[in-house]
């Protein structure tokens, strides 16, 4: 029998940080492997969310059998609700991966009509061709998997976001075990995390920081108020216990910190006694030194709840002198200064915060190299694929396969929308296949696109000036007007006198056409918007969006 | 005689990166220190730079005798073309210093009425009661130094920004033995860089650069492409040295690289034999091994240098497969992504590239904990009040300081515009002075304020929805319209419905104002404005800025 070639479809994650998505396609197959959002560069303003463009899925909506999710964060499930809406798959995670899904699909009144599938990591969904095996890894977030995919030409092993934790905090250790079998049976393809493979060495363990939180907390004077992902549920639990030492309660605030929180005590991930937990409400009823609060907000996000208390604007927390905070987090990139100026502020009222620079308060949960260094020599793959991350740390760890031996024809540096396609004897990038971007903004999905983004930008550098005249076509004259309204250019009560030259430009353009009988309404306005796009720049050196409306009377 | 008190009056700089600017009077002198820009935030939309309100300073305008430069870097000296402008008066500062505000003055047409004094390090420049006194420093741009001021209640040291380099590249070490000795004689006031209290240990020596360098281009095969700090003139000659070695020409590209390196180079800061440099219109004479580019965008600006190479944008230089480039510097807090972007895509194109997180190729020019600890244990100053950085700088510096034995109430952690009163038995944080930012917009300055900010932060959201209409007062009907323009909202051809909805409720809502003889203009156009809103808000979860003109025909 003659074995067709398996496509490994990367559209979205390669090349990028976020919105992770990747099919695997062989014959009338194809899987997904995980469905994340990613958030919007600082330049894409006023987008909430990024998603990935699926019309590959869409065009090959008959073969697609099944959603396949390695772990329970956003940039691996956040868009699985927008895609739902328009691909209804049957969707397969660990518990508290569907949890957290179903959490989300709630939100969107979706639940009912979804598909979803607890599995325990060590099991084997089998499809006609395809049959998908989790394997439990370490990470940030509990009950991680990586996928082995097995396909009639061999096994692709993706290893999802992981890190090798010896000491994790519920015992389960990484299936090294199983990992290395798949290795001495044979790999066709590895897809590894790339996030950490510029660090050098082994990553820490997610214990030391309860060692770091149990010596901080015991000498606490009054609050605790941790702020971290609240995601991170090895985190929370680390808090709760080293709080409770102290005979301290648990508040948890902020949207998704009791979401996540309920959702993993209810499955058995967090352990916390019911009467170590508070509502928010309760927070006065007790002495300050018996209070824990964990809070969303590690990132400085202006609306979350650490920024919140810090510039007195929580509903519920106000500062006191003897609060203790912790930003028991990294600032993602992009984010330091946000951080920054939440931890400047909480020194202004005159608490003590706690964060990374000062203190190991924090681990990361991607591999780094000496980890990755290890998947490698133990899966000992046919080809390799570094996935998850920058266009840097897919290179740099593509240069690490190299150096471990492989040869450079094994190895794909792809980028989001490159094929890889693989048949019995070789492997090739061969088409690229339509991906994109998605903007989510408001309850609008995709109807915000570059040219409106285009004009945000523009807007936002130097503002407008709009030019509204009217004009009686029959007698060729002006009826009223030139009116100006001009925002975020200039302070208009200040600045009468280029008003006032704004409209007598207007004014002169538009007599000159009407005097020579141009009464087309673009060319009209082309004239008039390039006369005063062009004083302006010469008086001020900017360039705001310059809108004529000339209206027929 | 009854002595009167000293004022330090941080007008900058303090609880905020950059614009550092710091009066000293005493008397009916001021003495300005330093007179810098600082860089906009992210969400200053369209702001080119920022620069101090000297409001206190015109004040008391007869008052102020001379400004006194510490270094060239543009967060010292960078406002001084604005602020002569409104205030001119003598300008003291090392040679090069000096000659890089006359760069600047001269840009500005400003040169020929400036007061420029060049001094020594070691100079003490007398006026009537104050005595200013430069003693050097080492930090990342040469002829840096730290002030004396002598003062009849005492000596206020200022260390400007330094670090402590016991192998400076000109062999100019710091003047410890001066600070010692001042040290010993007394010291009234300490005042210092914040800017690396955080960081422990000791800085590097800009010297370990020199090493990596000469590695790094030893193995190069290509053409060697450095991006640094246009000022960092050690930097520049240690690249060029390395180069030198074998035997490649030198290529300054960017504006303010051959600026600086020429004001460097007729000054005798830069030590490059002619025949080693070559202009860039030059580079295709001669092989690529044989040429080194010192180029400006190490902060990934996408405007500058490196980002131009990189995406092909350059107009004198494209990327060589055997190019080996080399980022010299750190990413300054907020410019990680834009480096990080340039990065990726120059091993997009293939080419090698070195940064801070492979090889050691960039050193701080700001003291660590460890330096500060021996300059406050040289000075034991009275009184100590950190400066340059953050507020959660500020307040570790004065941590810092309090463990090393000095009393809490002598220690104090001010921010811009908090005065500090000194007088010969107490040291008083009395009252605030007016301080404060000016935008620098295109050729304006200070005519974009909060207002016009505000706005463009609202376009940059959600765009903005014009609405047009013409009425006649008379007949109490609508004339013409409505007509609605929108921007950054909506692509409006693929939303003709949305559209329409908001003519009809614009329509609607006129006609009923018409109908209850509500003319008033505000009235009107508050009611469109509120509906229009509601219906957007309604429909899309968006709220775009409304802008209802009605014209009266």
């Amino acid at each position: 029998m003659i074995k067709e070639s398996l496509k490994i479809i990367p559209l979205g994650g390669l090349g990028e940080i976020g919105k992770n998505i990747t099919a695997i396609e062989y014959k009338d197959e194809i899987i997904v492997i995980d469905c994340g959002i990613s958030f919007p560069d600082e330049d894409m303003y006023g987008i909430d969310l990024v998603i990935p463009d699926i019309k590959y899925l869409l065009d090959n909506k008959n073969k697609v059998k099944g959603l396949f999710l390695t772990h329970g964060h956003e940039d691996h499930i956040g868009a699985i609700p927008y895609i739902l809406k328009q691909i209804n798959i049957p969707v397969y995670g660990t518990k508290l991966t569907i949890g957290l899904v179903k959490n989300k699909l709630k939100e969107h009144n979706m639940l009912s009509k979804s598909n979803l599938n607890p599995i325990r990591p060590g099991e084997l969904i089998k499809l006609d061709e395809l049959a998908i095996e989790f394997i439990r890894v370490t990470h940030s977030i509990a009950e991680s998997c990586a996928l082995a995919i097995h396909t009639p030409i061999g096994t692709v092993l993706h290893t999802g976001d992981f890190k090798i934790d010896y000491t994790p905090i519920d015992g389960k250790v990484m299936d090294l075990n199983r990992i290395a079998q798949l290795g001495q049976e044979g790999v066709l393809l590895l897809m590894a995390d790339s996030t950490n493979v510029e660090r050098a060495g082994h990553s820490l363990s997610e214990k030391i920081i309860g060692e770091t939180l149990n010596r901080i907390i015991s000498n606490a004077k009054g609050r605790v108020i941790v702020a971290t992902f609240a995601s991170n549920i090895h985190r929370m639990q680390q808090i709760a216990d080293a709080s409770m030492i102290y005979d301290r309660k648990i508040v948890f605030s902020g949207r998704s910190m009791e979401n996540i929180s309920n959702v993993a005590m209810d499955l058995g991930y967090l352990h916390i006694p019911e009467e170590s937990i508070i509502g928010i409400e309760d927070l006065n009823r007790y002495p300050s030194d018996k209070i824990t609060i964990i809070t969303t907000g590690s990132q400085g996000e202006p609306m979350a709840g650490l920024s919140r208390i810090a510039y007195g604007s929580h509903r519920h927390i106000s500062i006191e002198q003897d609060d203790l905070f912790i930003i028991s987090a990294s600032p993602i990139p992009g984010n330091d200064k946000l951080v920054s100026r939440v931890i400047n502020q909480l020194y202004r009222k005159g608490v003590e915060v706690i964060y990374e620079d000062l203190e190991e308060i924090h681990v990361s949960g991607h591999a780094y190299k000496e980890e990755l260094k290890l998947i490698h020599t133990l899966v000992k793959p046919k080809y390799f694929m570094p996935v998850h991350g920058e266009y840097r740390h897919l290179k740099h760890h593509s240069d690490l396969a190299l150096k471990l031996g492989m040869d450079k024809s094994n190895v794909f540096t792809l980028e989001t929308g490159q094929v890889l396609e693989i048949s019995q004897d070789k492997a090739i990038a061969t088409e690229k296949v339509h991906t994109g971007v998605v903007f989510v903004d408001g309850i609008g999905v995709g109807d915000v696109g570059n040219i409106v983004l285009r004009d945000r930008r523009d807007l936002a550098r130097d503002g407008m000036v709009t030019i509204v005249v009217a004009i009686n076509k029959e007698t060729y004259s002006i009826v009223s007007g030139p009116d100006i309204i001009t925002r975020g250019f200039i302070y208009a009560r200040e600045s009468e006198n280029l008003i006032n030259k704004i409209k007598d430009v207007a004014k002169e353009e538009i007599e000159i056409c009407l005097g020579n009988n141009i009464l087309e309404w673009q060319v009209l306005k082309g004239r008039v918007r390039k006369s005063v796009e062009q004083l302006l720049y010469h008086k001020t050196k900017r360039r705001p969006s310059v809108f004529p409306i000339i209206m027929d009377i």
